[in-house]
């Protein structure tokens, strides 16, 4: 264990795609707990698209970008060390938003204990995660996907995507992806079971989407925004569902909108429903009861994409908005 | 009557706004009605923003734009001079897709009487037409309208928005409009009833709105799109509705979606379903039946912006498309 917490804070504003180089590290003392409060040791930091807009000042209700020297906030897991809050121990494993960082304090306010013996711990940040928790919400709560139904997912071998697909197979619908490699590709289909993958780099989209699906789908879960979702919506079939759940398409554009025509919504007749996943945390107990049961019987499958150590956590990020990753962000943190 | 038949058709491409030297008037003799067709002297043409997507092609399943020396096609209402049709006669009064001429031929498959003595006839093509039809479509079968909601809409004094926001009030909702003058928002809030009106071209549209309401609109009709659009779903409520029903913003333009940002669909979790307005045809007289008694109980009013002669046609488009319009634009045709 350092004897000190290493902290990743914004170094300079981030113009477009972020680097490595926008962000730094500080060191400051590991805080010390107050009463009713606990320290927990991180195990690993979750990396996310929304990160992104939320350091822009785009994320939700949040108009504020992040100030230079300042931390970004991820979900990370961890491990209690101290505490002196009446409901967590010593040795607990937890999931809070404790930040680019090693070490953090919490109240016990919006922190849960995760348990290690049900499913591999970091998948508490993905598959069994908000990743999951979204996916899940997507398909079951404003979807209401039905058997026989089908379904397209664009970044389809993300930690969001790649549930989208399972949770419809699971429901007896067939899923259909988009991704941005042919590896990608083969892992939603070969290992994910989605019957067909879509590679967008080297595919004419609109013309594969209107062979996968000559009716239109019946529902399109959209992460992606842009010209993407201008494809998918033309692809819908009439009153089809578009589920609107991220941009990653415009997280690093600086205008925004370009390349995105709403006329297919309405040629369509598409419902779209915007989906954010804080919306669910109540329902976080009845997904994780759904799905870890999959888990661990082999239904459902997940892949991350680690680097260990906090001084790589800039670069990894980097990584991730550049759709260089392929599956979970996360950095491990060593213990 | 004329001895020929006066159509106007395109003359060059259309970049950007129309302007009237992209049409041109030709001359072609009175069609003579075969078996089981009737002939039908139009009185009122109507123009309507869709006819621009449909000139580009752009408008529903046809990709393909105009043909030059092609007319535009367009609701008109007229009387049957001849006829050699078992269900219409002579002197009948019908609304049918005549185009922009003087004179058409029928089968009578998508053609229907309409009645002079219930309603003044130019409103058949307007408060009682499609426009009258897509606002009860808005209102009554999308956003299922309620008693106290809040109904924001765009093109406000437009043949559209001026429906949607009477039948939002007649159904005991409150109506905020968004208009192109001072005059215009006059006309919404002083002769329509809305409760207030934003004048977009002198106002801080998105401080304005969240002055309006504060918690956010219940419903948004948009006939915009773009950037309006945006303002809009960033001042509805959360889980509110938005009508995708036009997107005059964009008609005139070459790159689409400049502008226009949809994470405040996902920030407000807004319900949007786009509407097409030829879905409700079976509607129509359930519309017409509900709405011509307030219109002759003078519960509900309208305006149009009328010129006389198929000459004019032209222009008046090029006037409709560049937002200079007040009121539904009709050309009246000398009889």
């Amino acid at each position: 264990m350092s004897a000190s917490n290493r902290i990743v804070v914004l170094a300079a504003p981030i113009d477009g795609v972020p680097r490595a180089d926008n962000f730094r590290i500080v060191e400051r003392p590991v805080p010390e707990p107050g009463e009713r409060e606990f320290l927990v040791r991180h195990v690993y930091l979750s990396l996310d698209p929304y990160q992104r807009s939320a350091i822009g000042g785009m994320h939700l209700t949040s108009d504020a970008a992040l100030a230079i020297d300042a931390m970004p906030a991820a979900e990370t897991i961890g491990r209690v060390i101290a505490s002196h809050h009446p409901d967590f121990k010593a040795g607990d494993y937890v999931r809070h938003f404790g930040g680019w960082q090693e070490y953090s304090l919490s109240d016990g306010i919006g922190t849960v204990r995760v348990d290690p013996q049900r499913a591999p711990l970091s998948t508490y940040l993905g598959i069994l995660g908000m990743p999951g928790l979204t996916a899940w919400a997507s398909m079951i709560k404003l979807a209401e996907v039905q058997p026989g139904q089908s379904v397209l997912v664009s970044a389809a071998s993300g930690p969001v995507g790649s549930m989208v697909g399972q949770i419809a197979r699971q429901r007896g619908a067939r899923a259909f992806g988009i991704a941005g490699s042919a590896e990608k590709c083969a892992f939603v289909v070969d290992e994910l079971g989605f019957e067909r993958c879509i590679n967008y780099h080297d595919a004419d989209v609109p013309a594969e989407l209107a062979r996968l699906a000559p009716d239109g789908f019946d529902i399109y879960h959209d992460n992606v925004g842009g010209q993407m979702l201008t494809d998918a919506l033309r692809a819908l079939r009439l009153y089809g569902t578009a589920i609107l759940c991220g941009l990653i398409s415009q997280y690093n554009d600086t205008e925004k909108g370009r390349g995105f025509d709403l006329a297919p919504a309405i040629i369509r007749r598409a419902v779209m429903k915007g989906l954010v996943v804080y919306d669910y945390e109540d329902f976080r107990q009845e997904f994780i009861d759904l799905v870890a049961p999959w888990l661990s019987e082999g239904k459902i499958t997940y892949r991350e994409d680690r680097v260990s150590g906090i001084v790589n956590t800039g670069a990894h990020f980097a990584r991730l908005m550049s759709g260089q990753n392929f599956g979970k962000a996360l950095v491990a943190l060593e213990d």
